[in-house]
């Protein structure tokens, strides 16, 4: 556990100085200062996007202005077992109230997956601060480590190793594209990867978590409203399907003659879209990989993987298996064969509907969506009482560089966030 | 110019001592005698297919399994200016018979493409000889250099330098995937590069070629018949289709905001199919690149390349304009956009038609097939009155270790070669 602290400087209030309102005018000014200072770090300068992924050079950086903005306010900065940092204001104890998100990235990703939770758990408090606030219990701001898994292949490494869902030695094995793995890794950084695993007393103090994010969709543009709150995430599953026919020259074979998996796969991909559409659901084939791969050979091979969400366990399956046996008659009927396999799976997360039904009294009735995206959340949600905000995308576009929350909505966010917090911070709700 | 002569062995006649008929035995036996020498010649033991590609070890014992066999029946052996190796009976001059293929290989090729014209070239050699011929011209059996093009990605380059097709200061720049260049990669195989460019002494000496392949299909099986005659090579091509969306979460995104590339090209496999069939030609592809083609994320780009084949110049142009109507119109529907434009395209090559009638009338009135493949016989067909006799093949299947003529059809086919070569030989259609 590292603990730092620097003097506040003038432009954010401590504690002691709080009272003072936070015009509107103040509050985009903090987030325009906010987005400035993370601008460059980590961006690609071929695509724009970010590359911040967790233990780099970039990842460090996020992490150096993570404790700077805790210095600033006075807060304490600590870095727990499983690499998350935490920003205290009031002493760390059981109960505390804890907001946040991650600064880590996906390969060229948008600069609002994450660190728009962060920044608004920092504006939020100085919100708090200018409200006038007095907290009868602490309040954190949480930077969750590796939360897109982008380097490692698992997602949430950080709240999962914390609450025990991830087991410590498998974290440590995870290896990058270079081979070196997440221990390694780890102690290049300077951190200690011996003491990674489930950690109750960091978990203990997490009265209530919420975690404010840019919305991966638009479902707030169809609402016609900045802020949301969510209801559930999806749950949500890959599929590994392989299409084998027979590898042949793409000039000499008579079509009656071919055993070409490109077409059953082609059949699958429009079948998914559609069933996708009569279930409620989502199924994406985004990843594709064809063998020999070659312009004039018909492939032997054709390996694809199905992404797919929907509102419920049930539906899920219902969709999967009607996609798979679509591809199973396709396959049939072009002569070769198809095999679908989880590749993984997880079931539906539920916030806490108490707490749900609070912040949207809270907030004067804001639309509750569910999300087909992973969290931290939905992975403390299994342990503390956990809810979620959703700022406006007005593209929708997410996990790209073009992703976008305009600067009205983010100061929106900040003040429902810091409205949520307040009553938190005061009221019953986040006792556990 | 290499020249090489090695004594004569009891197996093989030379022309002094000719006149034995060769029985169906001895001609089984020579075949399996030459598949047996060249069984493990560049094989990967993984796969099973052979890996014989330009100027490696593996072509090295090619061609020195080559002048072996010339060397064998008193037959001088010389390389010419541009890699092809040449095998006489009788000395070199203008106006002679030659025959003969390729002995490299596509990546895990099969055992008779290229390799069974070369066979079957020296052993219509012993035929004719056992058949007591006596040549009013010289016969040659050759071996085209780098005929897949399968390490520098330029088909039929032995031929096209000859010819004048290729430019040889292109060719010597061609670069393998290890960056190494073809000059570089001759000379590193004891080849001199600075002489290749079009050869107006070699190709004059070339009165008629006659070059017999393994049938890359099964159109010799619906005629059910050992050995067939061309007609043509089909006019083919390649177009690279590139459909750009818009990349994005495969989770959060509604269907209905999606802008996914996938959809239209999955559409245009299924079209492309459909109208290759109508026009009575191929549409295929085999190869297909997404990006950022992770299994979560919406592609921003599919990109895929169309090989495109029908009988004659006109149906090819208006299958794929065809196609790309579709993929355009499947295009828009999802909000996606697509370009396609040609990469390569090879006109229609007929075969001379007073040779294919000669050899139709020979052989007793075998099926005459066009072809969807490229080969040296095309290249040369532009300078040379040219033929090609195609073996059965029973699955069809090419360019892949599976490919497959069984030995009593490659006797046929043999003797049919034979045949056609002493009418050549001695019969005036060899003349220019």
């Amino acid at each position: 556990m590292q603990t730092q602290q620097l003097p506040p400087d003038e432009e954010h209030p401590t504690a002691a100085e709080g009272g003072r309102p936070a015009g509107t005018g103040s509050l985009d000014r903090s987030l325009e200062r906010s987005w400035a200072a993370l601008a460059d770090v980590g961006r690609d300068p071929t695509t724009g996007g970010y590359r911040r992924f967790a233990w780099t050079p970039a990842d460090a950086e996020m992490r150096d202005w993570f404790a700077e903005q805790a210095a600033r306010r006075g807060m304490s900065c600590e870095r727990d077992r499983n690499g998350n940092q935490w920003a205290w204001w009031g002493a760390p104890a059981p109960g505390a109230v804890v907001t946040g998100s991650h600064l880590d990235s996906v390969p060229d990703g948008g600069a609002y997956d994450g660190p728009l939770g962060v920044v608004s758990g920092f504006l939020a408090v100085d919100e708090l601060r200018a409200r006038g606030v007095t907290p009868e219990r602490p309040i954190a701001v949480v930077d969750f480590s590796d939360e897109e898994g982008a380097r490692f292949g698992v997602a949430c490494t950080g709240s999962r190793l914390l609450t025990g869902a991830l087991d410590p030695d498998r974290a440590r094995g995870l290896r990058d594209r270079d081979g070196v793995t997440l221990a390694e890794a780890m102690r290049r950084a300077g951190a200690d990867p011996t003491a990674m695993g489930q950690d109750e007393e960091a978990l203990a103090r997490i009265g209530t978590y919420v975690e404010l994010h840019v919305e991966q969709g638009r479902s707030l543009v169809h609402h016609d409203q900045p802020v949301g709150v969510a209801t559930a995430i999806w749950p949500h599953g890959r599929w590994h399907c392989r299409f084998d026919g027979e590898a042949n020259h793409a000039g000499t074979t008579r079509l009656v003659d071919r055993r070409d998996p490109m077409l059953p796969f082609a059949s699958t991909v429009l079948a998914a879209r559609a069933l996708a559409h009569q279930a409620g659901g989502v199924a994406t084939f985004g990843r594709v990989q064809v063998s020999p791969n070659g312009t004039n050979a018909i492939p032997s091979t054709v390996e694809a993987w199905l992404d797919s969400r929907a509102p419920d366990d049930a539906t899920v399956a219902r969709l999967v298996a009607e996609i798979t046996a679509t591809a199973e008659r396709a396959a049939a009927f072009s002569g070769t064969t198809v095999q679908v396999s989880q590749e993984s799976y997880t079931p539906v997360v539920g916030f806490d509907e108490r707490l749900r039904d609070r912040i949207g009294t809270l907030l004067g009735g804001i639309p509750a969506l569910p999300t087909g995206a992973g969290h931290d959340a939905g992975v403390l949600s299994a342990r503390v009482p956990t809810a979620m905000l959703f700022v406006r995308n007005p593209t929708g576009v997410s996990h790209s560089p073009a992703e976008h929350a305009p600067a009205d909505d983010c100061a929106t966010g900040v003040r429902a966030l810091a409205t949520v917090l307040e009553d938190l911070v005061t009221g019953d709700l986040a006792c556990r």
